[in-house]
């Protein structure tokens, strides 16, 4: 590896027996230095969850085409908390996740643990970004987007985004995605969520499902209304959840 | 219970057994309904993970004061879905999450089990409000700031959050709080972030350690700056992440 070549490190949460994180050491360019760390297991829906009472271990495994890669037995942000603090060789220009298999659209960012892994990127100044397929088998075609996936990476490469702002990129199934939108997530939230089961000595138990409810289906600047289209989304996202806009409102209210 | 009652929704993220989760029950008001359902097993920093993969047990524990307690084989935000979906016996006037046994100021509110809740109940459009004390012990004393978070859960009753809008508070420890102070989360990361070890085979494993490091220590619009100063924080929570800022500025960058 050579400090000269931009580095990007990579991570997931499906693990790293996951197909869809080749697919993105794939849609690397083959002049970037590439570092993956994975989760040892899946770890879909764990959201920013980090392990702070209990140890890690790096397993190294043999390399992929440029791409050095290892494992981390925790989760995707104890991948990157780790991965920058005793593997990397260098400061990543670059943090990327994915490809996730199945959507992180709408409100699905908040549990999302690709995105744990690219907030845990983006708080700490690195130009960071999500992505997911709109599908959930693990043998989903990512060939389609390749192109466009590269294009957002070579993009990121070129300028880094705002300081503070991370990109959640969700990808359309089964076809050549359009293009791209930038777009704000669309409202939603899941309803139904859970099957209730009687096990063998007739105790309840639970598990969930449900679907999404997407609130604003008609509304033009959503990556859910561009996804239906066939494009791919772009939401930027901020690490700092304050809700700027909220403070002064409230302010006098709790003046306690 | 009666339906003319407020019904208050209450979870944590350090377990049914942490002492702060009765002492949250003790500061709410004697005419609201309380159901506390509390995960069975400590999930501090598992931020808003899920369990997507396996079963979930809810279990009945006696009444404390007027409040119903329940543990769920889970996180905190499997705690308020199950909750919402199978425990209460109407909706919610109001989710409450806390007391934590630390700190969830700056940009801990990323990793918090505690604001997982409470933003899976600002997800569904319910008024929810974390609290977390600067004291990791479970000795804490709670009852200093009791009489200000009484008054703060008595406003969130009187007049809902805006929409999408949650309140992160935090209290500082061993005092009585000066007062409340709505404002913003301080920018800062975690540093210096792992201890290395060897096993006795000799192989490494590595234990999540590190310091806060506040990058903005003079400004006075802050959780932090305010903390230190005696008072209670209230940080405004966005549930939609979106950088909204960022949307227009980013859409020429990504025409692909």
């Amino acid at each position: 590896m050579q400090a000269s070549r931009p580095l990007i490190l990579i991570s997931n949460d499906d693990s790293i027996a996951a197909p869809g994180l080749l697919a993105l050491v794939d849609c690397c360019p083959a002049e970037a230095d590439v570092v993956v760390v994975a989760p040892a297991e899946p770890h879909s829906g764990q959201s920013s969850a980090l392990s702070v009472n209990k140890p890690l271990r790096i397993n190294s495994l043999p390399d992929y085409r440029q791409a050095r890669l290892f494992t981390v037995s925790g989760t995707p942000v104890d991948c990157i908390k780790l991965a920058l603090n005793a593997i990397v060789p260098r400061r990543p220009d670059l943090v990327l996740a994915g490809i996730n298999h199945g959507s992180n659209s709408g409100c699905n960012v908040i549990y999302s643990g690709t995105m744990g892994a690219v907030l845990e990127g983006c708080n700490v100044g690195i130009t960071s970004c999500g992505f997911s397929l709109l599908h959930h088998s693990m043998k989903a075609d990512f060939s389609l987007s390749a192109p466009l996936v590269n294009a957002v990476i070579a993009r990121l490469l070129e300028q880094p985004l705002p300081d503070g702002v991370c990109l959640n990129v969700n990808i359309p199934a089964r076809i050549v995605p359009e293009g791209v939108r930038v777009c704000r997530a669309a409202r939603g939230h899941w309803t139904e969520e859970y099957r209730k089961y009687l096990d063998p000595s007739g105790a309840p138990f639970y598990w969930l499902t449900g679907q999404f409810v997407n609130l604003e289906p008609d509304a033009e600047d959503t990556d859910e209304y561009w996804l239906a289209r066939g494009y791919m989304s772009a939401v930027p996202v901020t690490v700092d959840q304050t809700a700027a806009g909220s403070v002064s409102d409230l302010a006098p209210r709790f003046d306690i």
